[in-house]
Protein backbone atom coordinates (compact mmCIF):
# COMPACT_ATOMS: atom_id res chain seq x y z
CA UNK A 1 0.00 0.00 0.00
CA UNK A 2 1.45 2.93 -0.93
CA UNK A 3 2.14 5.91 1.75
CA UNK A 4 0.23 9.05 0.82
CA UNK A 5 1.52 11.29 4.29
CA UNK A 6 3.91 12.98 2.73
CA UNK A 7 2.67 14.74 -0.05
CA UNK A 8 -0.49 15.21 -2.48
CA UNK A 9 1.00 14.08 -5.38
CA UNK A 10 -1.93 11.35 -6.18
CA UNK A 11 -4.60 13.61 -5.39
CA UNK A 12 -6.94 14.34 -7.52
CA UNK A 13 -9.91 16.86 -7.59
CA UNK A 14 -13.62 15.88 -9.08
CA UNK A 15 -14.47 19.16 -10.20
CA UNK A 16 -18.10 18.78 -8.72
CA UNK A 17 -15.92 19.24 -5.35
CA UNK A 18 -15.26 22.58 -5.62
CA UNK A 19 -18.34 23.38 -8.55
CA UNK A 20 -19.44 26.56 -5.85
CA UNK A 21 -17.91 28.65 -3.26
CA UNK A 22 -19.62 31.22 -0.71
CA UNK A 23 -22.55 29.34 -2.41
CA UNK A 24 -22.15 30.47 -6.38
CA UNK A 25 -21.02 28.44 -8.84
CA UNK A 26 -17.43 28.85 -10.37
CA UNK A 27 -16.26 28.42 -13.88
CA UNK A 28 -14.32 25.65 -14.57
CA UNK A 29 -11.27 27.84 -15.58
CA UNK A 30 -10.87 29.48 -12.44
CA UNK A 31 -10.86 25.50 -10.86
CA UNK A 32 -8.03 24.25 -13.11
CA UNK A 33 -6.12 27.32 -11.91
CA UNK A 34 -6.66 26.69 -8.28
CA UNK A 35 -5.96 23.64 -8.72
CA UNK A 36 -2.41 24.20 -10.44
CA UNK A 37 -1.46 26.73 -7.90
CA UNK A 38 -1.94 24.36 -5.25
CA UNK A 39 0.10 21.46 -7.24
CA UNK A 40 -2.62 19.64 -7.49
CA UNK A 41 -1.44 16.93 -10.46
CA UNK A 42 -4.92 16.02 -11.38
CA UNK A 43 -9.24 16.65 -11.65
CA UNK A 44 -12.22 15.05 -13.05
CA UNK A 45 -14.52 17.56 -14.73
CA UNK A 46 -17.97 17.15 -15.31
CA UNK A 47 -19.61 17.74 -18.79
CA UNK A 48 -22.00 20.63 -17.68
CA UNK A 49 -18.75 22.76 -16.98
CA UNK A 50 -16.60 21.86 -19.77
CA UNK A 51 -19.69 22.80 -21.98
CA UNK A 52 -20.20 26.19 -20.39
CA UNK A 53 -16.07 26.65 -20.54
CA UNK A 54 -16.01 25.28 -24.07
CA UNK A 55 -14.69 21.91 -25.01
CA UNK A 56 -11.51 23.00 -27.07
CA UNK A 57 -10.57 25.94 -24.11
CA UNK A 58 -11.01 23.85 -21.52
CA UNK A 59 -8.75 21.02 -23.09
CA UNK A 60 -5.97 23.62 -23.69
CA UNK A 61 -6.27 24.92 -20.45
CA UNK A 62 -5.74 21.45 -19.33
CA UNK A 63 -2.55 21.06 -21.37
CA UNK A 64 -1.16 24.45 -20.31
CA UNK A 65 -1.19 23.87 -16.49
CA UNK A 66 0.03 20.45 -16.92
CA UNK A 67 -2.49 18.97 -15.19
CA UNK A 68 -4.04 15.12 -16.21
CA UNK A 69 -7.14 13.60 -15.71
CA UNK A 70 -8.73 10.74 -13.50
CA UNK A 71 -11.76 10.50 -15.44
CA UNK A 72 -14.73 12.18 -17.13
CA UNK A 73 -17.88 12.72 -15.64
CA UNK A 74 -20.16 11.16 -17.23
CA UNK A 75 -21.64 8.93 -19.75
CA UNK A 76 -24.72 6.75 -18.96
CA UNK A 77 -28.29 7.68 -17.98
CA UNK A 78 -29.70 5.20 -20.17
CA UNK A 79 -33.07 3.78 -19.75
CA UNK A 80 -36.02 5.38 -21.57
CA UNK A 81 -39.53 5.03 -22.51
CA UNK A 82 -38.96 3.77 -26.10
CA UNK A 83 -36.32 3.03 -28.47
CA UNK A 84 -36.03 6.24 -30.09
CA UNK A 85 -35.20 7.19 -26.24
CA UNK A 86 -32.75 4.83 -25.63
CA UNK A 87 -30.74 5.49 -29.10
CA UNK A 88 -30.67 9.23 -27.89
CA UNK A 89 -29.08 8.70 -25.10
CA UNK A 90 -26.47 6.13 -26.84
CA UNK A 91 -25.69 9.05 -29.13
CA UNK A 92 -25.14 11.70 -26.60
CA UNK A 93 -22.77 8.79 -24.91
CA UNK A 94 -20.70 8.99 -28.22
CA UNK A 95 -20.37 12.70 -28.01
CA UNK A 96 -19.32 12.25 -24.19
CA UNK A 97 -16.60 9.85 -25.65
CA UNK A 98 -15.34 11.97 -27.91
CA UNK A 99 -15.44 14.96 -25.31
CA UNK A 100 -13.21 12.64 -23.22
CA UNK A 101 -10.98 12.16 -26.23
CA UNK A 102 -10.74 15.51 -26.43
CA UNK A 103 -9.68 15.89 -23.30
CA UNK A 104 -7.08 13.32 -22.68
CA UNK A 105 -9.01 11.62 -20.48
CA UNK A 106 -8.22 8.21 -19.07
CA UNK A 107 -11.88 7.21 -18.83
CA UNK A 108 -15.46 8.10 -19.22
CA UNK A 109 -17.04 7.25 -16.12
CA UNK A 110 -21.23 5.83 -16.69
CA UNK A 111 -23.93 6.41 -14.25
CA UNK A 112 -25.92 4.15 -15.77
CA UNK A 113 -29.50 6.04 -14.97
CA UNK A 114 -32.22 4.38 -12.84
CA UNK A 115 -35.72 4.16 -14.17
CA UNK A 116 -36.78 6.27 -17.65
CA UNK A 117 -37.87 9.77 -16.71
CA UNK A 118 -36.76 9.99 -13.15
CA UNK A 119 -34.51 12.67 -13.73
CA UNK A 120 -34.53 15.66 -15.71
CA UNK A 121 -32.30 18.50 -15.65
CA UNK A 122 -30.49 16.80 -12.56
CA UNK A 123 -33.46 16.54 -10.47
CA UNK A 124 -35.53 13.79 -9.43
CA UNK A 125 -39.12 13.09 -10.02
CA UNK A 126 -41.40 10.18 -10.33
CA UNK A 127 -40.26 8.26 -13.71
CA UNK A 128 -42.16 7.20 -16.36
CA UNK A 129 -42.07 3.78 -15.97
CA UNK A 130 -41.73 1.26 -12.79
CA UNK A 131 -40.26 -1.81 -14.72
CA UNK A 132 -36.59 -1.85 -13.00
CA UNK A 133 -35.81 -5.17 -14.63
CA UNK A 134 -36.22 -3.25 -18.46
CA UNK A 135 -34.22 -0.14 -16.91
CA UNK A 136 -31.71 -2.55 -16.13
CA UNK A 137 -31.72 -4.50 -19.66
CA UNK A 138 -31.52 -1.18 -21.26
CA UNK A 139 -28.31 0.14 -19.32
CA UNK A 140 -26.55 -2.92 -20.42
CA UNK A 141 -28.19 -2.14 -24.08
CA UNK A 142 -26.97 1.36 -24.19
CA UNK A 143 -23.29 0.40 -22.41
CA UNK A 144 -22.59 -2.35 -24.93
CA UNK A 145 -23.33 0.28 -27.97
CA UNK A 146 -21.56 2.71 -26.00
CA UNK A 147 -18.57 0.19 -25.57
CA UNK A 148 -18.54 -0.68 -29.36
CA UNK A 149 -17.59 3.06 -30.27
CA UNK A 150 -15.64 3.92 -27.12
CA UNK A 151 -13.59 0.86 -28.47
CA UNK A 152 -13.04 2.21 -31.69
CA UNK A 153 -11.68 5.49 -29.79
CA UNK A 154 -9.48 3.50 -27.61
CA UNK A 155 -11.34 5.03 -24.67
CA UNK A 156 -12.10 2.42 -21.44
CA UNK A 157 -15.70 3.14 -19.89
CA UNK A 158 -15.56 2.87 -16.13
CA UNK A 159 -19.52 1.76 -14.59
CA UNK A 160 -19.84 3.08 -11.46
CA UNK A 161 -21.91 1.53 -9.28
CA UNK A 162 -24.04 3.90 -7.29
CA UNK A 163 -25.49 3.39 -3.74
CA UNK A 164 -28.91 1.54 -4.09
CA UNK A 165 -30.21 4.76 -2.68
CA UNK A 166 -29.77 6.34 -6.55
CA UNK A 167 -31.15 2.91 -7.79
CA UNK A 168 -34.63 4.76 -9.12
CA UNK A 169 -33.44 7.77 -10.41
CA UNK A 170 -29.61 8.01 -11.44
CA UNK A 171 -28.22 4.37 -11.29
CA UNK A 172 -29.75 1.12 -11.37
CA UNK A 173 -26.27 -0.74 -11.21
CA UNK A 174 -25.93 -0.64 -7.30
CA UNK A 175 -23.41 -3.11 -5.77
CA UNK A 176 -19.53 -3.88 -7.45
CA UNK A 177 -20.95 -7.45 -8.35
CA UNK A 178 -23.69 -6.66 -10.63
CA UNK A 179 -21.28 -4.39 -12.18
CA UNK A 180 -18.50 -6.59 -12.51
CA UNK A 181 -21.21 -9.32 -14.20
CA UNK A 182 -22.37 -7.05 -16.59
CA UNK A 183 -18.21 -6.42 -17.09
CA UNK A 184 -18.07 -9.81 -18.10
CA UNK A 185 -20.87 -10.00 -20.07
CA UNK A 186 -19.59 -7.17 -22.14
CA UNK A 187 -16.22 -7.94 -22.30
CA UNK A 188 -15.97 -11.84 -21.18
CA UNK A 189 -11.77 -11.42 -22.28
CA UNK A 190 -11.13 -8.82 -19.47
CA UNK A 191 -9.49 -6.47 -21.90
CA UNK A 192 -9.91 -3.56 -19.99
CA UNK A 193 -12.23 -1.34 -22.58
CA UNK A 194 -14.49 -2.05 -20.00
CA UNK A 195 -14.10 -1.48 -16.31
CA UNK A 196 -15.19 -0.02 -12.75
CA UNK A 197 -14.93 3.07 -10.98
CA UNK A 198 -15.07 2.11 -7.59
CA UNK A 199 -16.25 5.12 -5.11
CA UNK A 200 -16.34 4.63 -1.62
CA UNK A 201 -19.39 6.55 -0.80
CA UNK A 202 -21.50 4.02 -2.96
CA UNK A 203 -19.58 0.87 -1.98
CA UNK A 204 -18.11 1.03 1.64
CA UNK A 205 -21.53 -0.38 3.28
CA UNK A 206 -21.64 -3.56 1.12
CA UNK A 207 -20.87 -6.74 3.19
CA UNK A 208 -19.51 -8.30 -0.56
CA UNK A 209 -16.83 -5.56 -0.76
CA UNK A 210 -14.38 -7.15 0.22
CA UNK A 211 -14.94 -10.02 -2.06
CA UNK A 212 -15.65 -7.82 -5.21
CA UNK A 213 -13.09 -5.99 -5.50
CA UNK A 214 -10.65 -8.49 -5.10
CA UNK A 215 -12.54 -9.99 -8.31
CA UNK A 216 -11.48 -6.71 -10.11
CA UNK A 217 -8.31 -7.21 -10.98
CA UNK A 218 -5.85 -4.47 -12.46
CA UNK A 219 -7.16 -3.75 -15.99
CA UNK A 220 -10.33 -3.14 -14.99
CA UNK A 221 -9.83 -0.97 -12.12
CA UNK A 222 -9.59 2.37 -13.72
CA UNK A 223 -10.76 4.72 -11.01
CA UNK A 224 -11.10 5.32 -7.29
CA UNK A 225 -13.39 7.56 -5.72
CA UNK A 226 -13.04 9.10 -2.15
CA UNK A 227 -15.46 10.86 0.27
CA UNK A 228 -17.12 9.98 3.22
CA UNK A 229 -20.42 8.74 4.63
CA UNK A 230 -22.01 11.53 7.22
CA UNK A 231 -23.97 10.13 10.58
CA UNK A 232 -26.50 11.70 10.22
CA UNK A 233 -26.95 12.12 6.46
CA UNK A 234 -29.45 15.22 5.91
CA UNK A 235 -29.27 14.88 2.27
CA UNK A 236 -29.24 11.85 0.04
CA UNK A 237 -27.83 13.63 -2.79
CA UNK A 238 -25.42 17.24 -1.07
CA UNK A 239 -24.55 15.37 2.06
CA UNK A 240 -21.56 13.70 1.74
CA UNK A 241 -18.24 14.53 3.87
CA UNK A 242 -14.79 15.53 3.63
CA UNK A 243 -12.45 12.34 3.83
CA UNK A 244 -12.09 11.56 7.73
CA UNK A 245 -15.17 13.26 8.79
CA UNK A 246 -17.96 10.29 8.62
CA UNK A 247 -17.83 6.69 8.96
CA UNK A 248 -15.50 5.13 5.83
CA UNK A 249 -12.94 3.15 6.24
CA UNK A 250 -11.25 4.50 3.68
CA UNK A 251 -7.64 3.35 4.00
CA UNK A 252 -8.77 -0.19 4.28
CA UNK A 253 -10.54 0.60 1.22
CA UNK A 254 -7.61 1.74 -0.70
CA UNK A 255 -5.34 -1.30 0.58
CA UNK A 256 -8.04 -3.59 -0.97
CA UNK A 257 -8.09 -2.00 -4.35
CA UNK A 258 -4.40 -1.28 -4.27
CA UNK A 259 -3.72 -5.21 -3.69
CA UNK A 260 -5.46 -5.46 -6.97
CA UNK A 261 -2.59 -3.55 -8.47
CA UNK A 262 -3.93 0.16 -8.45
CA UNK A 263 -1.48 2.78 -8.73
CA UNK A 264 -3.37 5.70 -9.77
CA UNK A 265 -4.91 8.85 -8.33
CA UNK A 266 -7.46 8.69 -5.51
CA UNK A 267 -9.89 11.46 -6.87
CA UNK A 268 -11.95 13.59 -4.24
CA UNK A 269 -15.29 13.65 -5.07
CA UNK A 270 -17.77 15.41 -2.50
CA UNK A 271 -20.96 16.87 -3.13
CA UNK A 272 -21.80 19.19 -0.09
CA UNK A 273 -24.05 21.52 0.29
CA UNK A 274 -21.83 22.92 3.37
CA UNK A 275 -18.47 22.75 1.71
CA UNK A 276 -19.83 24.55 -1.41
CA UNK A 277 -20.50 27.21 1.35
CA UNK A 278 -16.89 28.12 1.68
CA UNK A 279 -13.96 29.23 -0.26
CA UNK A 280 -12.51 27.03 -3.26
CA UNK A 281 -9.23 27.69 -0.98
CA UNK A 282 -10.40 25.80 2.04
CA UNK A 283 -12.13 22.92 0.47
CA UNK A 284 -8.74 22.20 -1.92
CA UNK A 285 -6.65 22.67 1.52
CA UNK A 286 -8.96 20.29 3.40
CA UNK A 287 -8.90 17.45 0.33
CA UNK A 288 -5.12 18.25 0.49
CA UNK A 289 -4.52 17.43 4.21
CA UNK A 290 -7.09 14.84 4.57
CA UNK A 291 -5.21 12.63 1.09
CA UNK A 292 -2.22 12.57 3.77
CA UNK A 293 -4.28 11.84 6.68
CA UNK A 294 -7.46 10.00 6.45
CA UNK A 295 -7.02 8.02 2.47
CA UNK B 1 -50.84 -15.88 -6.05
CA UNK B 2 -53.80 -14.47 -3.99
CA UNK B 3 -56.76 -12.08 -4.95
CA UNK B 4 -56.74 -9.19 -2.95
CA UNK B 5 -58.91 -7.20 -4.29
CA UNK B 6 -61.74 -8.06 -2.69
CA UNK B 7 -61.33 -7.03 1.59
CA UNK B 8 -58.44 -6.37 3.37
CA UNK B 9 -58.28 -9.63 4.90
CA UNK B 10 -54.43 -9.54 4.89
CA UNK B 11 -53.92 -6.28 5.76
CA UNK B 12 -51.81 -5.93 9.03
CA UNK B 13 -51.23 -2.15 10.08
CA UNK B 14 -47.72 -1.76 11.90
CA UNK B 15 -48.44 0.43 14.60
CA UNK B 16 -45.31 2.94 13.61
CA UNK B 17 -47.96 3.84 10.53
CA UNK B 18 -50.11 5.72 12.78
CA UNK B 19 -47.68 6.62 15.79
CA UNK B 20 -49.20 9.99 15.17
CA UNK B 21 -51.97 11.93 13.83
CA UNK B 22 -52.22 15.35 12.79
CA UNK B 23 -48.81 15.49 13.75
CA UNK B 24 -49.35 14.27 17.51
CA UNK B 25 -48.81 11.18 19.15
CA UNK B 26 -51.53 8.81 19.04
CA UNK B 27 -51.78 5.85 22.27
CA UNK B 28 -51.49 2.41 21.40
CA UNK B 29 -55.26 1.80 22.98
CA UNK B 30 -56.62 4.07 20.51
CA UNK B 31 -54.44 2.56 17.42
CA UNK B 32 -56.08 -1.01 18.25
CA UNK B 33 -59.37 0.52 18.85
CA UNK B 34 -58.98 2.33 15.51
CA UNK B 35 -57.98 -0.86 13.61
CA UNK B 36 -60.18 -3.00 15.51
CA UNK B 37 -63.44 -0.03 14.04
CA UNK B 38 -61.87 -0.59 10.41
CA UNK B 39 -62.17 -4.16 10.10
CA UNK B 40 -58.38 -4.77 10.29
CA UNK B 41 -57.56 -7.79 11.30
CA UNK B 42 -53.80 -7.88 12.48
CA UNK B 43 -50.99 -5.18 13.95
CA UNK B 44 -47.49 -5.24 14.48
CA UNK B 45 -46.70 -2.88 17.44
CA UNK B 46 -43.55 -1.32 18.66
CA UNK B 47 -41.90 -1.72 21.93
CA UNK B 48 -41.75 1.78 23.04
CA UNK B 49 -46.02 2.45 22.27
CA UNK B 50 -46.16 -1.01 24.58
CA UNK B 51 -43.92 0.04 27.19
CA UNK B 52 -46.03 3.38 26.81
CA UNK B 53 -49.42 1.26 27.43
CA UNK B 54 -48.45 -1.39 29.65
CA UNK B 55 -47.56 -4.66 28.51
CA UNK B 56 -50.60 -6.60 29.92
CA UNK B 57 -53.02 -3.62 28.87
CA UNK B 58 -51.69 -4.39 25.36
CA UNK B 59 -51.78 -8.07 25.96
CA UNK B 60 -55.77 -7.71 27.21
CA UNK B 61 -56.41 -5.32 24.49
CA UNK B 62 -55.38 -7.40 21.79
CA UNK B 63 -57.22 -10.19 22.64
CA UNK B 64 -60.38 -8.66 23.78
CA UNK B 65 -60.73 -7.30 20.28
CA UNK B 66 -59.85 -10.19 18.46
CA UNK B 67 -56.80 -8.96 16.60
CA UNK B 68 -53.86 -10.62 15.32
CA UNK B 69 -50.26 -9.92 14.99
CA UNK B 70 -48.12 -10.21 12.54
CA UNK B 71 -44.67 -9.49 14.50
CA UNK B 72 -42.92 -7.32 17.45
CA UNK B 73 -40.66 -4.54 16.38
CA UNK B 74 -38.18 -5.01 17.78
CA UNK B 75 -35.48 -6.76 19.07
CA UNK B 76 -31.64 -6.34 17.74
CA UNK B 77 -29.64 -3.17 17.47
CA UNK B 78 -26.88 -5.34 19.29
CA UNK B 79 -22.87 -3.25 18.02
CA UNK B 80 -21.58 -1.74 21.17
CA UNK B 81 -17.77 -0.61 22.11
CA UNK B 82 -17.12 -3.31 24.69
CA UNK B 83 -18.23 -6.50 25.64
CA UNK B 84 -20.23 -5.56 28.64
CA UNK B 85 -22.33 -3.32 26.25
CA UNK B 86 -23.10 -6.40 24.25
CA UNK B 87 -24.07 -8.27 27.25
CA UNK B 88 -26.30 -5.70 27.90
CA UNK B 89 -28.08 -5.46 24.22
CA UNK B 90 -28.91 -9.25 24.27
CA UNK B 91 -30.35 -9.08 27.83
CA UNK B 92 -32.54 -6.15 26.55
CA UNK B 93 -33.22 -8.46 23.38
CA UNK B 94 -34.43 -11.59 26.06
CA UNK B 95 -36.75 -8.99 27.67
CA UNK B 96 -38.22 -8.00 23.96
CA UNK B 97 -38.51 -11.94 23.07
CA UNK B 98 -40.35 -11.96 26.29
CA UNK B 99 -42.91 -9.24 25.69
CA UNK B 100 -43.16 -10.83 22.24
CA UNK B 101 -44.54 -14.03 24.02
CA UNK B 102 -46.70 -12.28 26.22
CA UNK B 103 -48.67 -10.63 23.34
CA UNK B 104 -49.10 -13.75 21.17
CA UNK B 105 -46.53 -12.37 18.69
CA UNK B 106 -45.23 -14.95 15.44
CA UNK B 107 -41.77 -13.44 15.34
CA UNK B 108 -39.86 -10.74 17.13
CA UNK B 109 -38.31 -8.66 14.15
CA UNK B 110 -34.48 -8.36 14.73
CA UNK B 111 -33.15 -4.80 13.16
CA UNK B 112 -29.30 -5.92 13.89
CA UNK B 113 -27.61 -2.48 14.79
CA UNK B 114 -25.32 -0.51 12.59
CA UNK B 115 -21.79 0.77 14.36
CA UNK B 116 -21.84 1.06 17.68
CA UNK B 117 -22.75 4.06 19.33
CA UNK B 118 -24.47 5.34 15.98
CA UNK B 119 -28.29 5.57 17.28
CA UNK B 120 -28.81 6.75 20.53
CA UNK B 121 -32.47 7.60 21.43
CA UNK B 122 -33.73 6.88 17.89
CA UNK B 123 -31.32 9.50 16.47
CA UNK B 124 -28.47 9.18 14.50
CA UNK B 125 -24.99 10.30 15.31
CA UNK B 126 -21.31 9.67 14.68
CA UNK B 127 -20.22 6.56 16.07
CA UNK B 128 -17.94 5.39 18.67
CA UNK B 129 -16.41 2.95 16.35
CA UNK B 130 -15.85 2.75 12.36
CA UNK B 131 -15.00 -0.80 12.39
CA UNK B 132 -18.13 -2.46 10.40
CA UNK B 133 -16.73 -6.06 10.23
CA UNK B 134 -16.79 -6.12 13.78
CA UNK B 135 -20.06 -4.51 14.06
CA UNK B 136 -21.08 -7.19 11.58
CA UNK B 137 -19.84 -10.33 13.65
CA UNK B 138 -21.22 -8.72 17.29
CA UNK B 139 -24.79 -8.28 14.99
CA UNK B 140 -23.99 -12.57 14.51
CA UNK B 141 -22.90 -13.32 17.68
CA UNK B 142 -25.84 -10.99 19.40
CA UNK B 143 -28.26 -13.19 17.04
CA UNK B 144 -27.19 -16.01 18.23
CA UNK B 145 -27.31 -15.76 21.92
CA UNK B 146 -31.13 -14.23 21.49
CA UNK B 147 -31.85 -17.32 18.79
CA UNK B 148 -30.97 -19.95 21.78
CA UNK B 149 -33.27 -17.93 24.17
CA UNK B 150 -36.05 -16.95 21.64
CA UNK B 151 -35.95 -21.07 20.94
CA UNK B 152 -36.31 -21.91 24.31
CA UNK B 153 -39.46 -19.94 24.64
CA UNK B 154 -40.47 -21.17 20.44
CA UNK B 155 -40.50 -17.52 19.25
CA UNK B 156 -38.94 -17.63 15.58
CA UNK B 157 -36.77 -14.66 14.96
CA UNK B 158 -37.14 -12.62 11.79
CA UNK B 159 -34.14 -10.86 10.79
CA UNK B 160 -35.32 -7.88 8.43
CA UNK B 161 -32.24 -6.41 6.25
CA UNK B 162 -32.65 -2.67 6.21
CA UNK B 163 -32.03 -0.46 3.34
CA UNK B 164 -27.78 -0.02 2.66
CA UNK B 165 -28.64 3.43 3.35
CA UNK B 166 -28.96 2.88 7.04
CA UNK B 167 -26.11 0.55 7.53
CA UNK B 168 -24.03 2.91 9.63
CA UNK B 169 -27.05 4.01 12.10
CA UNK B 170 -29.36 1.42 12.01
CA UNK B 171 -28.24 -2.30 10.50
CA UNK B 172 -25.73 -3.33 9.37
CA UNK B 173 -27.18 -6.33 7.50
CA UNK B 174 -28.45 -5.09 4.13
CA UNK B 175 -29.43 -7.64 1.89
CA UNK B 176 -31.49 -10.77 1.63
CA UNK B 177 -28.29 -12.59 0.54
CA UNK B 178 -26.47 -11.21 3.80
CA UNK B 179 -29.35 -12.54 5.78
CA UNK B 180 -29.79 -15.52 5.04
CA UNK B 181 -26.22 -16.82 5.07
CA UNK B 182 -26.29 -15.79 8.51
CA UNK B 183 -29.57 -17.65 8.61
CA UNK B 184 -27.50 -20.48 6.97
CA UNK B 185 -24.82 -19.99 9.91
CA UNK B 186 -27.20 -19.77 13.29
CA UNK B 187 -29.38 -22.22 11.97
CA UNK B 188 -28.36 -24.56 9.48
CA UNK B 189 -30.92 -27.40 9.57
CA UNK B 190 -33.38 -24.88 8.45
CA UNK B 191 -35.64 -25.30 11.13
CA UNK B 192 -37.47 -22.19 11.15
CA UNK B 193 -36.46 -20.99 14.64
CA UNK B 194 -34.45 -17.95 12.73
CA UNK B 195 -35.98 -16.03 9.51
CA UNK B 196 -36.68 -13.42 7.42
CA UNK B 197 -38.99 -9.85 7.63
CA UNK B 198 -38.97 -9.30 3.67
CA UNK B 199 -39.53 -5.49 3.68
CA UNK B 200 -39.75 -4.04 -0.16
CA UNK B 201 -38.84 -0.75 0.92
CA UNK B 202 -35.38 -2.19 2.16
CA UNK B 203 -34.89 -5.12 -0.98
CA UNK B 204 -36.22 -3.41 -3.99
CA UNK B 205 -33.63 -2.16 -5.31
CA UNK B 206 -31.65 -5.53 -5.13
CA UNK B 207 -30.87 -6.88 -8.48
CA UNK B 208 -30.44 -10.16 -6.65
CA UNK B 209 -33.65 -9.73 -5.15
CA UNK B 210 -35.89 -12.80 -7.20
CA UNK B 211 -32.71 -15.10 -6.45
CA UNK B 212 -32.47 -14.46 -3.07
CA UNK B 213 -36.29 -14.57 -2.26
CA UNK B 214 -36.24 -18.30 -4.52
CA UNK B 215 -34.03 -19.09 -1.62
CA UNK B 216 -36.09 -18.02 1.39
CA UNK B 217 -38.17 -21.24 1.32
CA UNK B 218 -41.63 -21.02 3.53
CA UNK B 219 -40.17 -21.97 6.98
CA UNK B 220 -37.73 -18.26 6.75
CA UNK B 221 -40.28 -16.39 5.19
CA UNK B 222 -41.43 -14.71 8.39
CA UNK B 223 -42.91 -11.42 7.11
CA UNK B 224 -43.49 -9.46 4.56
CA UNK B 225 -43.75 -5.46 4.78
CA UNK B 226 -45.17 -2.97 2.12
CA UNK B 227 -44.92 0.66 1.79
CA UNK B 228 -43.07 2.27 -1.05
CA UNK B 229 -40.19 4.27 -2.65
CA UNK B 230 -41.23 8.00 -3.19
CA UNK B 231 -38.89 9.65 -6.22
CA UNK B 232 -37.35 12.10 -4.95
CA UNK B 233 -37.51 11.11 -1.29
CA UNK B 234 -36.77 13.98 1.06
CA UNK B 235 -35.71 12.41 4.62
CA UNK B 236 -34.16 8.94 4.80
CA UNK B 237 -35.88 7.85 7.65
CA UNK B 238 -39.93 9.59 7.41
CA UNK B 239 -40.35 9.95 4.00
CA UNK B 240 -41.74 6.57 2.87
CA UNK B 241 -44.77 6.45 0.80
CA UNK B 242 -48.36 4.66 0.53
CA UNK B 243 -48.43 1.76 -1.25
CA UNK B 244 -48.78 2.98 -4.99
CA UNK B 245 -47.41 6.21 -4.52
CA UNK B 246 -43.74 5.31 -5.23
CA UNK B 247 -42.14 3.46 -7.69
CA UNK B 248 -41.59 -0.07 -6.10
CA UNK B 249 -43.81 -2.95 -8.00
CA UNK B 250 -44.96 -4.23 -5.16
CA UNK B 251 -47.65 -7.01 -6.52
CA UNK B 252 -44.06 -8.62 -8.47
CA UNK B 253 -42.44 -8.56 -5.23
CA UNK B 254 -45.55 -10.21 -3.32
CA UNK B 255 -45.53 -12.79 -6.35
CA UNK B 256 -42.04 -13.77 -5.52
CA UNK B 257 -42.99 -14.66 -1.77
CA UNK B 258 -46.06 -15.89 -2.22
CA UNK B 259 -44.39 -18.21 -4.59
CA UNK B 260 -42.25 -19.05 -1.32
CA UNK B 261 -45.19 -20.60 -0.21
CA UNK B 262 -45.93 -17.29 2.20
CA UNK B 263 -49.55 -16.97 2.93
CA UNK B 264 -49.31 -14.36 5.66
CA UNK B 265 -49.70 -10.63 6.44
CA UNK B 266 -49.08 -7.83 4.67
CA UNK B 267 -48.17 -5.36 7.00
CA UNK B 268 -48.21 -1.80 5.87
CA UNK B 269 -45.51 -0.11 7.56
CA UNK B 270 -45.01 3.45 6.29
CA UNK B 271 -42.95 6.06 8.00
CA UNK B 272 -43.83 9.38 6.94
CA UNK B 273 -44.29 12.71 8.35
CA UNK B 274 -46.77 13.87 5.67
CA UNK B 275 -49.17 11.06 6.51
CA UNK B 276 -48.76 11.36 10.15
CA UNK B 277 -50.07 15.12 9.46
CA UNK B 278 -53.38 13.40 8.26
CA UNK B 279 -55.96 11.63 10.71
CA UNK B 280 -55.23 7.75 11.86
CA UNK B 281 -58.93 7.61 9.24
CA UNK B 282 -56.92 8.90 6.93
CA UNK B 283 -54.20 6.66 7.11
CA UNK B 284 -56.03 3.51 8.05
CA UNK B 285 -58.60 4.25 4.99
CA UNK B 286 -55.52 4.76 2.39
CA UNK B 287 -54.09 1.52 3.59
CA UNK B 288 -57.28 -0.13 3.09
CA UNK B 289 -57.51 1.15 -0.02
CA UNK B 290 -54.53 0.54 -1.37
CA UNK B 291 -53.50 -2.75 -0.30
CA UNK B 292 -55.88 -4.08 -2.52
CA UNK B 293 -55.20 -2.15 -5.54
CA UNK B 294 -51.28 -1.73 -4.88
CA UNK B 295 -50.05 -5.06 -3.40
Amino acid sequence: MRDLSENHRWLSINTATVRKAHGQDVPLAAIFDACARKGIRAVSPWRDQVAAMGLKQAALAIQSLGLELSGYCRGGLYPAVDAAGLQAHIDDNKRAVDEACTLGAPCLVIMAGGLPGALVGGKAQHPQSKDMPRARAQAAEGMAATLAYAKSCGLPLAIEPLHPMFAADRCNINTLEQALDLCDQLDPAHSGAIGIAVDCYHVWWDPKLEQQIARIGPKRLLAFHVCDWMVPTTDMLNDRGMMGDGVIEIPSIREMVEAQGFAGYCEAEIFSTAWWNRSTQEILDACIARVKTAV
